[in-house]
């Protein structure tokens, strides 16, 4: 095999037993928001560049191919992300009033990928709520996340819970400048007490004790307990554990085989997220499988600050995780213009039937995973196993 | 609305009833190719340059996007075409012996849009026979294009046949160099019989007689006999037009609302083509809604010279002439923590129903689109209009 037809690193083929799974994954996907009401949108691959990367930050700039448009000399970029598309459909070209549910169902291309097994096409299934502030949106997220690894099949699913205002919360007022907070923030996630024990050295006493109490709250249901008892009473935190523990009571409710869990120190997507977020993990997979949560501001930088929350995932990892759907069972035809056998052969497609037409009529052929036949018998073309 | 949010020229985003009637299609496009055998593959967006360009001519080339690969430094392509990858996947990933039906659906990308109203950014299903030379492949290569016109409920749809064998017969042994002959193939494509006379002023009289009377034969079925009459008798062009008459035969009893004709001077696509090839026309498009036909040399460049054929459409633009599916039936569900109302939901949806959980309890939404709701009686959920 000349190198010149080896693929680019982490882009794949996908070829036909991957393909048939991750189809019927991605119609079941669609079909499951669409029994909630998301209606579907379409956003394109390319965009210009400023339209694309507005207020995203700097990791989507750089998972973000870049090129030129020759009609127009602008800089585009092909989408890393469809959720600020959507969050433009959402603001810009729907402005609708109330409440607005959107899900989207596409490949998205990044510069580098995120992991080691990870592919630089994944295919970007996502739902979001737009218009609405209340937690019934969240929980009906959450619903819809869980519901798809329901949809895939997926054994041993853990949902992850953390919220965005708990660190924002106990970090409110504390006079230290946005680097010394970033580093703060490496500490936390690495959970590395030594090194935040000294980085918190002048903080005001009980954010210090918060953030350090931050890195033990992690684990099952007791978590919102321990936090209530150790973090401070202010109204942000208040309000992130109080729904916290809905949305964890309404998991436990909806998918009673789902493995709740907490990790309050937990910052991944803190840039982007506003309140609740989570992470969903599955037997077999490194990563996360799904992520969401709300993120507010997500709208603001199109000129409409809506309230907003929404979960995505990649198809061909959860394909990669979830049991394949059976084979068809194939009938073979002969070839033969006899009109009986075409009008034979049209009314069982019509039925569903997968009909192929043996053009070497009985040598070795490429498919030939058929398990049936039409033979003629007294000039009627009838079924037999072969 | 700041211009920093216009979408590039000639791409957009495809809203909800737009998305619903593509996806509704795509499934369908791709049900329709299954039950004949063919089965899907999904080719990556990027891939190095050389290789999505192998063998397919300086178009493709300009229509192509290209941008480079931090991590290897080489320049990558982002398709404008599926089908040299689909060649590529049979001739080196699949390696089959025998007959192998391939399909597959997915955006391609051009740098120009190829007409007014065209998308740079194409939806592009199709399907491919590898393996077989016999007519058979081509004659189900072209039931297909037509039942996926069908399953699109296009009106009035013309099947256009021609076949690249018959001008290469004629020039067949003239003793000219290409530039002229490119020159000539221009001339018959603009049908300008004055420019013709003249560039082929110096060619053998049988020749030049035949090419002259190419430009007059196009229309109906008889025009496979009068090209009997005026061509010259040789086997390439001889056997052109013995298939041409059985694919024209096959499309009247397989498709008898399709009205077939011919156009022997039509050059399109001649580079790339090595036999029979069609061109479906609907009612409301400007240009063809699919092109099709047999292309042997397509995987020679992959180290493997198979029989193909194979044809293409642009599912957005199917859509755009097909009439939409029907809204869903969308049921309220009002705001509430009641079990029983989330069995009934859960029991509803999984039937299939659409539920929408009305957050603000009877104000104005985003959907609004209910026709029914879900009312408690007696502490039993069940269905009313309103």
């Amino acid at each position: 095999m000349s190198s010149a037809w080896l693929l680019p690193e982490h882009i794949a083929d996908v070829l036909p037993s991957g393909a048939r799974h991750i189809e019927a994954l991605r119609r079941g996907l669609l079909d499951g928001a669409e029994r909630y009401g998301f209606e579907l949108v379409i956003p394109p691959l390319l965009e210009h560049i400023e339209s694309l990367l507005s207020g995203t930050g700097h990791e989507l700039d750089l998972k973000t191919f870049k090129l030129v448009d020759q009609s127009s000399g602008r800089t585009l970029g092909l989408r890393a992300d469809s959720t600020p598309q959507v969050a433009r459909i959402d603001a810009h070209i729907l402005n609708r009033e109330g409440v607005v549910r959107l899900c989207y169902c596409g490949p998205v291309l990044h510069t580098r990928a995120s992991g080691s097994n990870a592919s630089r096409e994944p295919l970007q299934f996502g739902a979001e709520i737009y218009g609405h502030a209340g937690l019934e949106a969240d929980l009906e997220i959450q619903d819809l996340a869980l519901e798809s690894l329901r949809i895939a099949q997926l054994d041993d699913v853990a949902l992850d819970l953390a919220d965005a205002r708990i660190v924002r919360g106990i970090v409110a007022g504390v006079p230290v400048d946005v680097k010394a907070l970033d580093a703060v923030y490496a500490a936390l996630a690495a959970k590395d007490v030594a090194l935040l024990r000294e980085l918190t050295a002048g903080f005001p006493a009980d954010s210090r004790r918060a953030l350090l109490a931050l890195v033990g709250l992690y684990g099952g249901v007791d978590v919102i307990d321990a936090a209530q008892r150790e973090l401070p009473d202010r109204p942000l935190i208040g309000a992130a554990l109080d729904d916290l523990r809905r949305l964890a009571d309404h998991a436990a409710a909806t998918h009673p085989e789902v493995a709740v869990g907490f990790d309050l120190a937990d910052l991944s997507g803190y840039a982007y997220y506003s309140g609740p977020r989570f992470a969903v993990y599955a037997t077999g997979a490194s990563d996360a499988v799904a992520r969401g949560g709300r993120y507010d501001e997500v709208g603001a930088i199109f000129g409409r600050n809506r309230p907003a929350v929404g979960f995505s995932l990649d198809v061909k990892q959860l394909a990669a995780l979830s049991p394949p759907p059976s084979s068809p069972d194939v009938i073979r035809a002969p070839r033969s213009d006899d009109p009986a056998l075409r009008r034979t052969v049209r009314e069982l497609r019509a039925g569903g039937a997968v009909i192929v037409t043996d053009f070497e009529n009985g040598a070795a052929s490429g498919r030939g995973a058929w398990r049936r036949e039409l033979v003629a018998d007294a000039g009627r073309w009838s079924l037999r196993e072969c």
